[in-house]
């Protein structure tokens, strides 16, 4: 039906080669590409570049969003959006969120490089700000596209001390404009995301692509162990009450309890930080960070129990304090099943064995729930690496995901004629 | 024989609080007393005032370490030094070395009070530099007297760049005599020193004071584990190298196999530092270090081995990379046997049960032990706290310790006696 050329995976990649590099990058050494600079405009330069040649008619949204769109059969049809975010950050990969956005054009492409109309309007959208590298908050532009931005944002400051006000001036946009990038529930239809896994599960699957369920529901918790410091020659062994000792005992058990949990339960300690750092003195005080993620959150929060009841009985064994704060809490996003259901034929009709599984990381598509039903597709990346100048994905793999797309829209558009008629 | 009053305990405890204080601190809100400042400068006036009151001629060495000569029966007999070290950490307790020199001198006005002379002389040392708190080195005074600092130490920096030369010269010394500092092996007959426990092993028997048989041999090794950084929520827990978990086990087998040793054994992991500090980040790298001490050196070399045995096997069951360094050996001091005894005899005289342990900590005794027999006296203090505004000893224990002082120069003298006879 389509020109199934190569393309289909050596062009995203290529595109976001070109763009993992300057003038595309604030800095040459390595990848990183804040919201609202000026390697941002000049990648919004070349994406709409590609969003036009593929048939889109582009325009930038007063929060920086760029917005290609492909109409359907009629005009001012609902719209499809597929896409994700296009800032990365400090030392970021080439992929993670612009892989997103060159397959939502390539798919595009795919439609209009044989005339193709949907009975409703395709708009491929790069997100500006998902990374939330610049100014303190994350998936402003997401959100924004939801109504969740409003003028107290404008106050938020970058490490320079300019306001995303003033960020948003210098780019060219009217700061007073910003809830005019909300999109009114009717003209979405739904949102597509498709993603590096930044995770080794397709990997170790043999697997190109995969269905996103949801993204898990995540909570942090901050232990605080609180023994009491001591000289580490003179303190015999029985009379410590020593903090380090305590949170490694607190580490395997948040390990071990995740381990023996469902398989999409994860638990992290990726913050230990103990107050003194000798080699002569016994810690007094450790702070332990604790990540907590499952797909659904009575999963997680059972879980947390089972961890805060350990950790408890860890510092009472060795008698020292506990303190407990819940740092973050979010809710899980499930994707629409129905979304689901005929994103999971795609991935079938295109020869990939279907393979479901849970997003650990947050992406758009949690903040763009709030507005229409989401679905997201994962593409196999190396190692899991993500977050990095190593991050890689495979030309075939990104072939079978553009594929995926259009059978998705495909059979989309099917679905909703049989509704429709 | 002597007036035993309550002056024994209350007063040395009084002369440390003075000398706790401004002007004998370089800081108003703590105790920061380094060597060669003008707070050292002016805690040796008053120490000197002390010296000479107690009946001693007072000299200051080429170092700075102040010494007060109570003669004994024939003018330039061998001496006993009897002291401890008189600068302090920043932030430090008021009885950390000070109380030794207290001591020593309380111990030479009991006898100089009823003109009693011993067949050696007695010289109080205090001296100016143990903890290192100024200069990247320690023990530099009491290492003097042993002739083990060089021309090159002339050179060793303090944190604004100020030269040990230079703070010599400025304290009024002459650096060009720093050799004359080290004692000649017959003048000194053996070195005493009296030091709080600053452990909590005295307290735990309910004694309140104990002889010290030796100084624990130590050792620091620094291990790296180095496992792959990943994303806390992508990476299901069975795909991870957790440099943090890996680490934390390393933790608990160091705790374990220490506990499980002999008693004087001591393992810590006093420093725990993960490269990276997020929440979503998985560790990819841990140092940890490990300071191990036992009386002597064999225990502690085993448990060394144990230890490495062990890390190993954690890092290749989990699948992480470890490296290890040696970043200290230190050999163990014993005090001497025959001194040893005669301290054990002079503290049951006072009424004290005799007992025995390892000093943990490094002490002056581990530095004179190259010139001469070497024997300590340790004074219960509360709670172990030590290096600490809290450091804290109580008035009976100090006068306790006075007493066996005493009591050890008599049966010394007893025993030079019948030796000499």
């Amino acid at each position: 039906m389509y020109a199934l050329t190569s393309d289909l995976g050596d062009r995203p990649i290529a595109r976001c080669n070109v763009l993992g590099a300057v003038p595309f990058s604030e800095d040459h050494d390595f990848l990183n590409r804040p919201y609202l600079t000026e390697s941002h405009r000049k990648t919004l330069e070349l994406v709409r570049m590609w969003m036009t040649a593929a048939g889109m008619s582009v325009r930038l949204d007063p929060l920086g969003n760029l917005l290609g769109r492909y109409e359907g059969t009629q005009a001012n049809a609902p719209a499809l959006l597929i896409g994700s975010h296009i800032d990365t950050v400090r030392n970021g990969g080439r992929y993670d969120g612009a892989l997103g956005v060159m397959l939502g054009i390539e798919t595009v492409e795919a439609l209009s490089s044989v005339g193709r109309r949907m009975p409703f309007a395709i708009e491929v959208i790069a997100f500006g700000d998902e990374e939330g590298s610049r100014f303190p908050a994350s998936m402003l532009c997401s959100r924004g596209i939801v109504g969740g931005i409003g003028e107290e944002a404008l106050a938020l400051e970058d490490a320079d001390g300019v306001s995303l006000r003033q960020a948003l001036l210098d780019f060219g946009l009217d700061p007073t404009d910003i809830a005019k990038a909300a999109r009114r529930p009717g003209e979405v239809l739904a949102y597509v995301e498709a993603h590096i896994e930044q995770g080794p599960v397709l990997e170790a699957r043999d697997l190109a692509i995969g269905v996103v369920t949801g993204i898990a529901a995540q909570l942090r918790l901050k232990a605080r162990f609180i023994g009491e410091a001591g000289h580490a020659g003179t303190s015999p062994m029985g009379l410590r009450t020593d903090a380090i000792a305590a949170a490694a005992a607190g580490v395997l058990a948040v390990e071990q309890i995740c381990a023996a949990g469902a398989p999409d339960l994860r638990g992290t300690v990726g913050r230990f930080l103990p107050k003194t750092a000798a080699y002569n003195v016994i810690a007094g005080e450790v702070e332990m960070g604790v990540d907590l993620r499952a797909s659904n959150r009575p999963v997680r929060d059972a879980a947390a129990e089972q961890i805060k009841t350990r950790l408890a009985q860890i510092a009472r064994e060795r008698g020292v304090a506990l303190e407990f704060t819940v740092v973050q809490d979010l809710p899980d996003t499930p994707c629409d099943p129905r979304l689901v259901r005929v994103m999971t034929e795609a991935v079938e009709a295109v020869g990939v064995a279907p393979f479901q599984l849970v997003s650990g990381a947050g992406h758009d598509a949690m903040a763009v729930s709030g507005l229409a039903p989401v679905a997201m597709l994962f593409i196999r990346c190396e190692r899991g690496i993500s977050h990095n100048a190593d991050e890689a994905v495979a030309a075939a793999d990104v072939a079978l995901a553009t594929r995926a797309l259009v059978a998705f829209v495909e059979k989309l558009a099917l679905e909703n004629a049989v509704e429709t008629t």
